[in-house]
Parts: C-alpha cells; structure tokens; sequence
C-alpha cells in the first residue's frame, strides 16, 4: 500500500469515487511539474450539500462540506496520478463559498479541506490559500473548491 | 497557415481582435512553460455583454457570451504567442458568472468557452475548470474568464 | 541592500509586518520556479479595512486598499523568498473586491495593488490579472487579493 493511502487508513479516511464533470472539462490535468485540479463541488453520501452559510447551512456543516470537497480534490489526484505518493507538495487551494452577504467566517469553513490536506500530506500538505463568499454555486451547492498540486515526476 | 489557425478557419471561427486591459496589467504572461491570461470579459460585436444570468440574460444568451470570453483568450493567446500551435494544452479556465442569487447552472454557461477550447486544440483542448456565480463584474459584464495555458518552448 | 529594496525605500514604500493566516494554511509556496502567496487581506496601520465598494468604501478607499493588499503581498513574498531580488515576474493578481450589486469599477480598485507591482519591479511587475465582485469577504474585510510570482532559483 502508497504511504498517503496507508495515512488515509490509519485515519479512518476513506476517499469517495471520484465525480464525473458536470459539465465539458476534465477533472485534472498533469502539466510542467503541476496537477490542476478542477472546483470540487460539495458532495457527500451520494448526495449534493447545498445552500447557504449564514443561512440554511450552519458553520459546522460548512466545516463539512469543506472537508467533502477536500475528500474530491484527493480522489481526483489519486484517479489521475494512480498514487497520492506521487504529490510533492499541496500548493494552492481555491475555496468558494455561498454565502449570505453579512456571514464572514470563510476561512474556518476553508479549514475543513485545509485540515485534511495536512492531515494526509504532513508538511507536503500546508499551502497557500484563498477563501472568499460567492451569492451561489453551480447546483446550488455550499462549496466549490479547486487545487494545484505539485507532483513528482513519474 | 498553422494547424489550429487552419483548424478555427475550418470551423468558421474568426479570431477577434484582442482587447486592451481596460487597467494597469498586461493580457497575458508566459514564464516556466505557461502562459497565464488575464480575465476577459464577454465583448462580442464591438458591444460588452453585460446583464446577470437568471435576469437579464439568458442561458443562451450566457453560453455565448462565454464562448466570446473563450475567443478573446484565444485572441490574447495568439497576440502573445504568436501562433496558437505553441500551445501545449489548455490546462485552466476560471469562469466567474454574473448570477442571481437563485441561478445555478453556471456549468452549462461555461461550456460555451470550454467547448470551443476542445474544438481548436481536439485533445489538448480538454481542460479544468472552476465555475462560480458572483454578484458583478467590471463594466457591468455577464462573464469574466482567465486561463492557463501550457507552452512548448519556441 | 537589494535593489528592489532600494526601489521600495526611494518611492517611500515601507513594507508592512507580514500577517499571520487566520487559518489553516500558510502564507506562501514556492516550488517549480514559482511563488504562490495566499489571498492577502486588505490590512493596513493594524486594522482591517472592511465594507463594501459602492456602498460603505468608497473608490479612492478601495484602491487604498488593494495598494494595502498589494504590500501584503509583497511582505509574504520576501518573508519567503528572503529578498525580492529573487522576483523574476509577477505572473498573476487575483483580485476579489466586495461589492454591492450595481459596483461596477473593480478594474480601477485593484489597480492600487497592480500599479505597485509596476512601481516596485518596473517591466517585470507588469503581471495578468482577474478582478470580480464578490458580496463578502473573510472578517468583513474590503478586499482580498492573491498572487502567483515567478522565482529565479537560488
């Protein structure tokens, strides 16, 4: 078993089957010593998490639906590199979320993907980021997050 | 004539003629290997494409003005690059649409640059994306769009 | 002393402390030839700059306060890099400015940040940028803004 795949275990994490695209892109794309990572909507338990921060979402369900979309990130990675082993180093998470005009703790709804991204990744996982309140999401959902990764040559 | 000037040529797409930064930045910048694009926003026929989806403009109306968006980044591209065929693959689009706080398809919108991106590159168009609703853009516009674009070295 | 720092210290520019995240993630990545920096907050002379563009801040407010983000911004940068001798472009300002419905200007808000790039690294600050409206912000703040810069290696 990968190391990160080990990590996952031990945590209890178990990474969800990766979503089609909505829509006509890719889920990633592996380029220069980078993998994108397209917006990963927020998704759990065969179901969309949607609606607002501030209003029909609570801060803790926002913390989950974070933590959703982190979980997509990384079952997009590993479908496109065949191994989480194979990131060098978590570089830049984009977090948008749906929110009312007067929520704003964006950055501790972030946080549940940030979390995660540590907790697989160690110090491989800390980095950059930005979090900012959108009025609405593709779907309806709470959260839409995108990734770049670095990765080590196969 | 290059290959993907041919191939625009073929599908009756012509190139507009790339927009000047309405501020204080550049188009586009290649360094390592990229070219990043600056966001351009829906401007067809001489005109800004302004309006917000689930008001004044139409799903219809916002898959063209995506695809305008679409063919000013492949404007910009081309100003910078020189030809298009330098392009190694389209690795990033970033869609922000301008939406009411109900409308949820910003995913078929988008399609209308994502599309075209497959039809000039085939392969090497497919992309990731993010796609996110917002209140308002710069002018008034219904879309703004940037992206990312893989070079082969010249 | 380096020559960006001289530059700064002859337009008066002193660059703020850099500001811890307030959050999960860290400020800055560098890898591959380019430093990522997290979306700087607008922050100035120890305390946030919140509100809204068309409403509470008004357009001179807000170029102040992409100008306070763009300083930011810079901090992160040589915090990490050690110098900004090490700068070999700035590629990417992502520019996200709070916005009531009908505020239309961003273009000339996030030139505050834009035109400090330019004044602080001549040519090589000439970067490609995206400017939105969103409707609220981490803390309330006016103005959130990120940043991809290409490094010389050390």
């Amino acid at each position: 078993m990968d190391s990160i795949a080990a990590k996952l275990d031990e945590l209890g994490i178990t990474l969800p089957a990766p979503l089609a695209p909505v829509a006509a892109y890719v889920p990633a794309v592996e380029v220069g010593g980078f993998l994108y990572v397209s917006g990963q909507v927020s998704f759990a338990d065969g179901k969309f998490i949607t609606g607002r921060l501030g209003e029909t979402v609570s801060l803790d369900e926002g913390i989950a639906a974070a933590r959703a979309c982190g979980l997509l990130l990384l079952a997009q990675a590993k479908a496109a590199l065949g191994s989480l082993d194979r990131v060098e180093r978590v570089v830049k998470l984009g977090a948008f979320i749906a929110s009312t005009n007067d929520f704003t703790d964006q950055p501790k709804v972030a946080n549940g993907a940030s979390e995660l991204m540590v907790a697989a990744f160690g110090e491989a996982g800390r980095h950059t980021r930005s979090a900012v309140g959108v009025p609405v999401l593709p779907l309806g959902v709470a959260l839409e997050i995108d990734a770049v990764f670095a990765i080590r040559t196969a």
